[in-house]
């Protein structure tokens, strides 16, 4: 992995990534992000979670036209992106609008206790292409993804504002992505956020119980009944759990547990690629058209202790419940926190194991 | 409050209830459930929580063309209804669908735990004009309606399968409701679900530690504050919470806790119905348009142990953040539990605030 890195004209990071070597001479980029961006968290006492605020982002100065692309590379002062020209792979930059940033101060005074909200908005664009898609990159342009999100997770994990770092994509209109130039995003948490919290906390107990990884037994039990799987490679696996909450939820993985991106073996990683490209291509495959999901990486927090218990994965929620159909969530997921289900994940893995892809 | 109990043809409930007498001769709607209703549960390892499978829901035999009202009252076999033909405000029944049910048994083996979905799902028809909604009722009737969730909780929390009542309505299509005759619904879960679990929790560490209810305790700052605040009545407040995940959240709750409907004294009940007649106009004034949300009503545990820390309340959450911009749940909110608010409660508590209701 070659990588350069740069600060843009209002103090924001820019950071290359490519297979090949980059050209030291590219310039950063020229879009600037707007003046008083300041985010504050509140404390919602009832759940016992923070919230943050990020009022600034109602009040963009900046209104392209429709058509314009701020990922798509741009030396030209009468029309700024975020990208600046060159020959590289993927480009990672601190958000504009971010939700958390290291800049945040003097939080406002409320009835509930508040704090600057510290941390990190990173946007990760996928590749120069505006008409690609994740899954359509080659393997190695995937295997560099999951590189950058390890180096990505490394470097913000020497903030002392920074306790869990998350990567993720939102795709597709369907779950409010207006911009379509393949990007995904990373926040870099400054607590552990309520759900991988909770997951840390049940993955914990029972490694204490009983000696090995939870998600690893359950893998291990997912392989062998082979019922769910959608791909199985020497070093890593995807499949619709057993426990799915949406109809077409994917869980990807390395088989063995590991802690973070930044841990995995060589030949870990390339299968990993391998499971993520197959079940995109699945995705797209199963009804023709682009599939809008969002995506999200599970690594360990960031706390200084070891976590022999955590599992690197992805999950996938996928908002179809039928070609046409949406799931939407409503009074009993959002409000109880039940999920309801109408599908059995085992009817679903039918659908996707049927869809055949070439790598 | 008058009621008529009475059992459908395929054995589920259908209760009446009206401000006035009801006529004992009504006969039982005859719309019938579908066989082989048999939803199931299945433990998410690491979240640590129940999914609940209602797969027989995709293989409804029922189509009825799309301006078929199954809640529209009718006497007639050639056009069978849910609602019988009668003099009644609000009818409660069995969901035909239902992801619980007192019914379900022999769930699947798993390579996780299942159980039988017990529990039960009821539709809540809030009136029998298809064209009106809760907000436009008037006020005794809605206060009917707050007797009618308070008599249903206690009929539900005599079954030993019922640890916890949750009335909620779903409303607009932008939350997924194609059937617009106004209704809700309510969920009887057979153990206490994540959320109320965890506000429980916070709420009776509170309680423990200062003496008082939680939400009673913030409900006095609000209302001393008056900044959030859309109603203010002898006995009942509604308002913008200072921890709002969602730009136009509103919380409606008596001033005192009190931790069900059902103990709930008339003159507060009766307030209870004004506020919340107050913000259902105010969010139907707001944009002069009907306003979706999703809106649930919390209540205490039904696990047989006193809760002086349980503080009934609804909380309404609302998927616009401006009149023309969906508040879409991604990254952040569904994958890491933190929700990301663009606008300022106080700001949004100005907008409100200044829609004039006639109650």
């Amino acid at each position: 992995m070659y990588s350069l890195e740069m600060e843009k004209a209002d103090g924001r990071r820019l950071s290359l990534y490519s297979r090949r070597p980059i050209d030291g001479n590219i310039p950063p980029s020229l879009l600037e992000a707007p003046a008083g961006v300041n985010p504050h968290l509140r404390w919602h006492p009832l759940r016992g979670e923070w919230v943050t605020y990020a009022a600034f982002r109602q009040t963009r100065t900046f209104h392209p036209p429709p058509e314009y692309n701020p990922f798509s590379p741009s030396a030209s002062l009468d029309n700024p992106t975020e990208l600046p020209v060159g020959d590289y792979d993927i480009a990672v930059f601190d958000n504009r609008f971010p939700a958390l940033t290291r800049l945040a101060h003097d939080p406002p005074k409320s009835l509930v206790d508040t704090l600057p909200a510290k941390g990190q908005c990173e946007v990760v664009v996928f590749t120069q292409d505006p008409n690609s898609a994740l899954g359509q990159l080659p393997l190695d342009h995937i295997d560099l993804l999951l590189q950058v999100w390890g180096r990505r997770t490394e470097i913000l994990a020497m903030r002392d504002d920074v306790l869990y770092v998350l990567p993720f994509e939102n795709r597709g209109a369907e779950v409010g992505v207006t911009l379509h130039h393949p990007h995904g995003q990373i926040y870099a948490y400054p607590f552990i956020p309520p759900i991988p919290q909770l997951m840390q906390a049940n993955e914990a107990s029972y490694f204490k119980q009983e000696g090995s990884p939870l998600l690893q037994d359950l893998i291990e039990m997912e392989v062998e009944s082979r019922e769910r799987l959608l791909y199985l490679g020497p070093q890593a696996v995807a499949f619709i759990p057993a426990w799915a909450r949406y109809p077409y939820e994917v869980w990807v993985a390395p088989i063995k547990a590991v802690p973070a991106f930044s841990v995995l073996a060589e030949e870990q990683r390339i299968d990993l690629a391998r499971a993520l490209k197959t079940v995109l291509l699945k995705y797209d495959g199963l009804w023709q058209k682009p599939f809008p999901y969002l995506m999200a990486w599970y690594q360990s927090p960031l706390d200084g202790e070891p976590h022999p218990e955590a599992h690197l994965h992805a999950e996938f929620y996928p908002p179809y419940r039928t070609a046409d159909r949406l799931k939407y969530l409503a009074g009993t997921e959002l409000a109880a926190g039940m999920f309801a289900n109408d599908a059995l994940p085992e009817e679903k893995a039918k659908d996707l194991q049927a869809v055949e892809v070439v790598l």
